[in-house]
């Protein structure tokens, strides 16, 4: 099955990071088959989409999600201590179901803003990976180890067993890699953090935690190990696993050049809306980028970032490092746009995907140009970054398949997933309301 | 003509903050008549209107734009010294008829968003007024006074011979106040800035100006008057008037003080986009509001803001000024809604808008929330501030007329907007991409 699309602004993010200004994309089967200029040419396909002048670029790729958490958005969100006061007490109520239609809630707004992988951590997550399979995205899915009783395990550090058999299961998936997701390294115990390192070592599978997030976190690791989170992650291996670090607000100059060493297989999802809309902090990604580290954007959880789209993330990002390095020229659009498609996938480890390249697999978006907002475009970079908006996601591809076709999933139908989370929310709400 | 429109979650930001869950409004002509609670009782009504669960709220109000600067957007973003590099030399190419068809391209943009009043400055305010009229959206327009020549003006200070027309003939317009906009306190002379004290008491007009946004501004008054742009201003009689200033980045606590005893007249447009994204930095509004200042936020036009809605600058807002204060908890939701729609009618001087009440003026917009992006809601606020986006406006009204419906103009065609604004553009084009 061959699919045309052409009559398109074509921003490849190839290692030139070379622009089709009327271009086409050939895509056959799962793969991208040929790329150029369209000047009105006849090319065979079974299937020809006029882009009108629309944006074509690689998927977005969110590199920290936690698609569980839907229940939670709009709950809270200027508490002090949240995670505290709602998060660890309500997850008490998150069932398998409520995880699982939560999922395809969360999946579904992704897709439809055009975020075509992601990376998550929550608990449930073989259900995750089945709702994942079932929408035919791609993804990392981590079952999330912490030190105390979890929805999903009455014992401690439940998840490392859930991992056992969580992990071969999933391990041959072509879309799906399962993961462990340590919550974070002061929320588990010495011993889990090594046997972590072990059980990725043994299903050769990738970790994915959040570090130096918390400002009480750098404090009780120094009382305890009298290391920075990096030096303690670093000292028991986790940087020679592919290793996926959210956040990373706080890291001094030394634990950056540590990370750098490690930067083949240590890299960092950076949530600029999740860290700012609580007061953590801005995370050093300058400073990051010119040592050396892989960098992508991710928008946390639903409860911290609160939608899932990486268009809110890009124009954070601008905004925030422009001022905070006090340089309107520092990260120009297209460096932007380039962390949240291939800059993501680096992060993730999906070498098969991030451009549009021959050969490379075809997750792809179109940004429709026909909407007020999207109107003059002297630079697409900057129309992506400053004015687009979830709603200018107008067609998707994941793998070769269109999941997305004017603005509307495919294969799903979204009021009913609504009603099924709905549903599935009863408890939780009754519970979150006394909280409140 | 009456108009009921039910089963919607009413903001009414009145000085209680009222809200009414499932609640209804009815409009009379030009004016809120009733509010309540909808428990599904007959209301006589001409036309109704059924919200399904929306939320209702007092239309955005935009306290600093440049509609005219439509045909900048998305040109030299991230270059340094943009104003000098772009705006300046390319705003000779603007004339009448591209100044008319940008701003109706502007405001169409604005009220598919929830904008329904605004504060504009730019040239050829004479058509810009042309246009709102035309429209029906309420707005200050305020014709530039600069000390150079301009696109409306051989002469320098040519504004101010214009306004001497321009002021009588809109003085008694019922939703249209004409001003004078004095570009800045460094960008005009002694006498010109004396002059427009005087236009504004003759004529009894509000002014509206760029204050303490450049870094070298300060420096330039420092240097000529030994003064602050406040002091300067304060000291020639601005504050006197009704004063609207946009930006005030660089202000001191005595400053604010400075303000503070003249808050009756003199109010805030914080820009809080445009500002972080040219990284000139974050005006100390939280300092403000606690000294009793009037603010409202603004856009800035489309070259620096890049898009007129005010979803955006909601976020902004919030994730700078929590981070910029270490203080999560600063400036919750429902603080920030507040100072998207009463807070600008305030820095506006329109006492007749801003809270859904009755007696009041009808300016109001319905979110739908059936979007993707718009579930689950604990919070009506931070649903507005953390997860909307202008897709999700669907309807509004503007001194009790509906104006968009259903996510479309009511009497406008975008795509003719689009095409006349494209077709006034071709001599901007071919100078700007000279530029690039």
């Amino acid at each position: 099955m061959k699919t045309l699309i052409h009559n398109v602004n074509v921003l490849t993010m190839d290692d030139q990071m070379k622009v089709y200004k009327k271009g086409y994309v050939l895509v056959d089967d799962e793969e991208i088959s040929a790329i150029g200029e369209w000047y009105g040419q006849e090319i065979s396909a079974d299937k020809v989409i006029d882009g009108q002048g629309g944006i074509l670029l690689p998927g977005f790729v969110n590199t920290h999600t936690h698609v569980g958490m839907m229940p939670f958005r709009s709950l809270g969100d200027d508490v002090p201590d949240r995670l505290r006061r709602f998060l660890f007490p309500l997850e008490a109520y998150m069932t398998e179901e409520l995880v699982a239609a939560s999922s395809a809630y969360a999946i579904s707004e992704m897709l439809l803003s055009g975020v075509t992988s992601f990376c998550d951590m929550y608990y449930f997550e073989e259900q995750v990976a089945e709702v994942c399979d079932r929408f035919g995205v791609r993804a990392i899915v981590g079952e999330t180890v912490i030190d105390m009783p979890t929805c999903d395990s009455k014992v401690p550090s439940g998840g490392l067993s859930y991992c056992e058999s969580f992990l071969p299961k999933w391990k041959n998936h072509p879309l799906i890699t399962p993961a462990i997701a340590p919550h974070a390294p002061n929320t588990n115990s010495y011993e889990a953090l090594k046997r972590i390192v072990e059980l990725s070592n043994e299903y050769q599978v990738p970790i994915t935690m959040h570090v130096a997030e918390m400002d009480y976190e750098l404090v009780e690791l120094a009382e305890e190990y009298q290391k920075t989170p990096f030096e303690l992650l670093e000292s028991l291996g986790y940087m020679e696993r592919p290793f996926i670090m959210a956040h990373c607000i706080h890291m001094t100059e030394s634990d950056i050049a540590l990370v750098a060493a490690h930067a083949d297989h240590t890299r960092v999802a950076h949530c600029i809306g999740a860290n700012t809309k609580s007061a953590k902090g801005v995370a050093p990604v300058k400073n990051m980028l010119e040592a050396g580290l892989t960098v992508g954007l991710g928008t946390d959880g639903p409860s911290s970032g609160n939608t899932l789209d990486l268009f809110a993330q890009m124009k954070l990002f601008a905004n925030f490092h422009k001022t905070y390095e006090k340089d309107r020229a520092l990260f120009p659009a297209k460096e932007i746009v380039r962390l949240a498609t291939r800059g993501g996938a680096e992060v993730l480890g999906f070498e098969n995907i991030g451009s549009i390249e021959v050969g490379k697999q075809a997750d792809i978006t179109l940004i429709e140009t026909q909407s007020v907002n999207m109107f003059p475009i002297f630079d697409p970079y900057s129309a992506l970054v400053y004015s687009a908006n979830p709603s200018n996601v107008q067609h998707v591809w994941v793998n070769g398949k269109q999941l997305v076709k004017d603005h509307q999933l495919v294969a799903h139908d979204l009021q009913e997933i609504r009603e099924t989370l709905y549903s599935q929310m009863e408890q939780f709400v009754v519970e979150a309301k006394k909280r409140m």
